[in-house]
């Protein structure tokens, strides 16, 4: 925060485009009102945006089933919620950021008053959702409960931003938010895990990000699994010490002989594949840990023996709580991977309908699809 | 240790009765040695021994699959392995017990050279069952890989000992073990429980033990759930603030209706029903925690979608590591709960066929079965 | 949370009565507009408010040195933080607390937007004393930087806040926070304490309630020290095994003799005494931990080889942070221990002069003394 | 471990050239008996060996005073804990190594059967020293209580043993200890400490190894103190992000500057100076932590107010347990940081007393001075 910074005015007009969401499959360009930050908030110009899976949810289902509640948006909301900017104005009370800083944005900004918020555990806030009239708790997730990043301005929580320098591009800044949830994972296994070793089952973006952090922070050997062998050598790039390709080598054996037997001390399981539970139990060691990122659409056969008999916990986790973003944010600037890797498409706020398209279908093999916004 | 124990002459013969373990279903009482303490170790009369729910798996179907590799006991093998004694002979280098000493046992003693015993987590030993021969790493389980507690006289590590008063009798200090069982669990969940909610799901021995220690630890509510009243009030009086007959009252529901649709904490899992892992995410809140402490024999449908967006861990916890039973044996010691409860029959040594009836078949409500040995 | 207590009316004045601070030892009973609570906050109409010794600090000295900052506050300031009242009035967006709950303060209401209060550690916000103008944070703590309990009525923050019930005493609801302090020292020491062992040095009132919750968690043995017999009897009410006059017995001589030479797992400091982190080294073990509650006014000599030589760790704690006043609320609620031992003089709001006389001269070994508002 | 690895034939002599302690000061190369390795032990050849500052105060004042009782060496003793060999001997039951591996050594091997052990602080081992005839618990802590590595062959526990792999040189291995050491002090902190601030005061061969262990777990920015310009360049080249010359700026006021006021997460404390507890506590924020890795020789003022008002933690760390030593090497292996630049100065077996007077009187800059043994 530069004296300099705070001091320039910027102009911000009364509207805006944005997208946003009408019956399923179907996204509108319009011109709305440009929101006005509250206090502890800032208005953002959004400079880029990515798609992710749980975008083209969205479209395609409307909110998630698993936001509760009719809560009041639906019809004429933005989605978006990986995105980065420009501060533009400050809400009463910030001090913390300056006008013309470049940040990226957190999903979750909590209640700040139940109890998980006060644990760090924002992401499970128990007032999800109530952000509205007489019940507002002052919860927000950017693009789920709240006008999203699909568009040129946005609202957002001192609590959701992370400083950028500018050596960092507005399309690597978008990849912070990812992450920022496979350091979540890896904190909630352990934190301290140089030296131990990791198998990454999974290689779409959260996958190949855990591989990236989980290497940056100094895990041995990380091995990293999947069906496609372009990912997988992506992952080699990231940092994976091995790679499988499920499709040639059963897992399980493949890891049992990287490993000498042993079996390695934690699995992040990214794929959400049906079986990948239980094979992630017999690769982890007694006492070994899985962290679940991702999971598969309907309840699957699991053989809970295997957790008890083998001491094995499973850590469920909900994007990304604890100051993750701002722990991956401070590895990426820090260039311990590079994780522009992931990036394979740039399109502009207008072309949403062709970007989200190439991400859907993966022409081209995309990866991450971002939007940049002028 | 007081220096008139330590002097004082305990003669021990030279052998000793012993159940030994013969085809399935077949238990002999035989005559065998009375083995030697090696350094470390100290032999004990075995005063009091209870059968636990392992006991009768490892009669009917020889030792559990889970006991890898092809062991050097099974025939000829003692088991028993909730038991308790006096100290009659010390190993080289002990002085933390005293000729006279009263102990009761836990079962594991770690190789103390595995990376998991080396946390704590001795019942997670990475060499378990390599006490023999040439891969002796000093590994040994009370009656699953060392002969156990229905004999005279048993050998065991100074690790797995624990100093009890003389105000404790014998039958209560064989259940130590379980409630240590119950305070592993307990300290997975959290350790610091006080002012928490918690559910136990299963009024067996660890489930009502998992409500004493529960609440003697200060956590409230405390709910038990189970299909048999008679169960649901000896939960009662250990402490449970309300009980649901799960035949009567949906579990879920019913948590739902005693916390205020909040959910809790914690659940600690006792009962092995196939649904008991969906419902106790269901029972607790976003970012809660479950501990498994039994299982189903079999792979069953779990929805993993809820452990994901709920962010909800799941520990399971293979027997006591931790010093989990000295702190339960310490709750008992402060008379914190009374564990005695729970122990319904006293049989003598001889006895043992007609004592596992009673706990097979849960002849007249019986819980613990205890047999004591003069 | 009834609906009958949310819809009934509380009519609330205009003006109260309120003490407030002027020149050094000048108090001032005056009349004062009722505050209004804002989102998230309640007004509480007081019920009764202790004395603890801070309160005196600030009317000798004026606020203490470590709140930074030319607050504006000081003259016309209404000190008083260990108060409870009644729920009289609600802020926007609250549904946690209804019209008539009778709840207990927490003083601390954190910004919910630095790292610490993010942490649970909202007692060591880092925006303390920031809720004031442009630099509002929302940071408040009640009695130093916002007005306090000598009044009728005072102002919360809904974090504060916590849910006592009919059966506990207006008068026995003022001690949640002391014992709260003691259980945040707790907590930092390891939270799972059961079957460990415990010194409490200094018998004031945090002591006294370090013992109560310390044995309340099933630590074993807890030992007291102190100077007077008196405040060492009712550490023997409050739960002490052990206690030490070290005006008749070496401190440290004693805590070897009770525990076999061992020393213990964790000292709890609250005398201040200069040299009490010193002996406190010379009482853990090897491995052991230490909590300072309280401090010596000036830079005493410490020999910090034994720190490093016997690995120790040395935990300050400030106030009572994670909710441990709630935790601390949750065993008294469940009488594990009797805290109104502590409570020993009442008197009535008008009184305080009188009353803040008894508790600095301790007249009739007064320790906590208590205002009844009517 | 590979089959052939196991089956080569390796040589040992019957005896060996070892350096034994006499009175202060003196140092003799004698002829000794090579020893036997017993159960879970190996016999390596040294390869290298580093010296360290605590060898110089054992030569100078015999072992340390803290090293309780008359413990049976002194005279004839073999001093040296950092080094590095070859296995070529195996103990009763050891297959972790195999003959001709070539391993780090860590300090201690507890005891395995004290609490402490238990819990993974082998350095804090209650039966310290205890390894000789009746009170032998097995505890060996190499150079201190057993013989160490200023000779040709030293046997050693499993436990205290580390892979090398042959990319590293003898050389860069003994360094592994010392950079251990950084390790378990920065878990003892807090584990996962990427994006958090760092401190180091003291660029001795443990402050140093703390910035390098520090960086590679994403610690940013890491700031380094010290005397002398040549240290602190080091100390650039192995990751600090600033370093301060407390001979040209107040370091209290550089780190203001540098953290734009806030202060740090962590002080890592390696210059045993008599003003740095007090420093780094004006160093840290409010709920930062501070980690003793040095001490000052004689008790000195601490203002234990601040420990309080600022709920600051002080972790004092004896040596490096939790296998933090596992972790350093690792991080080694994948080449994080270049851990060689600390060492300055080679010499042979014979040259011991040479060695020793370079390595006390810093000569030609000496930091790590090791020895090489044929």
């Amino acid at each position: 925060m530069t004296e300099k910074a705070q001091t320039k005015d910027i102009s911000v007009p009364k509207t805006m485009k944005a997208w946003v969401l009408g019956d399923p499959e179907e996204l509108r360009l319009v011109e709305k009102p440009v929101p006005e930050p509250g206090p502890a908030e800032v208005l953002l110009h959004v400079d880029a945006v990515a798609i992710c899976g749980t975008d083209v949810e969205i479209l395609t289902k409307g909110l998630p089933a698993w936001i509760q509640g009719g809560l009041p948006f639906n019809k004429n909301f933005t989605p978006g919620h990986e995105y980065m900017g420009t501060v533009v104005k400050l809400g009463a009370g910030v001090d913390e950021y300056a006008l013309g800083d470049r940040v990226a944005v957190e999903v979750h900004a909590g209640c700040g008053r139940c109890e998980r918020c006060r644990m760090g555990m924002y992401t499970s806030c128990l007032n999800y959702g109530l952000n509205y009239g007489e019940h507002n708790k002052g919860h927000r997730a950017n693009g789920f409960t709240t006008d999203g990043g699909f568009a040129e301005y946005a609202v957002n929580h001192v609590n959701t931003l992370i400083h950028i320098p500018d050596e960092m591009s507005d399309e690597e800044a978008t990849l912070i938010v990812t992450a920022g949830t496979a350091t979540y994972g890896l904190d909630a296994l352990g934190g301290l895990i140089a030296g131990e070793s990791l198998v990454v089952t999974g290689p779409g973006p959260i996958g190949l990000m855990s591989v990236a952090v989980g290497k940056a922070l100094g895990a041995q050997p990380v091995i990293l699994t999947g069906t496609r062998d372009a990912r997988l050598n992506m992952g080699i790039r990231l940092g994976a010490d091995h790679v499988i390709n499920v499709r040639k080598e059963d897992p399980v054996e493949a890891v049992k002989r990287i490993t000498g037997s042993k079996g390695v001390h934690y699995v992040m399981e990214c794929s959400g594949a049906p079986n990948a539970l239980n094979e992630a139990m017999d690769m982890v060691n007694r006492g070994g840990r899985i962290c679940l990122a991702a999971f598969p659409g309907e309840p699957v056969p699991v053989d809970l023996a295997k957790l008890v008999r083998n001491n094995i916990y499973v850590y469920g986790i909900r994007g990304e709580g604890k100051s993750a973003s701002r722990r991956a944010a401070a590895l990426m600037i820090q260039k311990r991977f590079d994780a522009k890797i992931i990036h394979t498409h740039t399109f502009s706020l207008e072309e949403l309908p062709t970007a989200f398209k190439y991400a859907r279908e993966r022409i081209e093999g995309a990866i991450k699809v971002v939007l940049r916004v002028s």
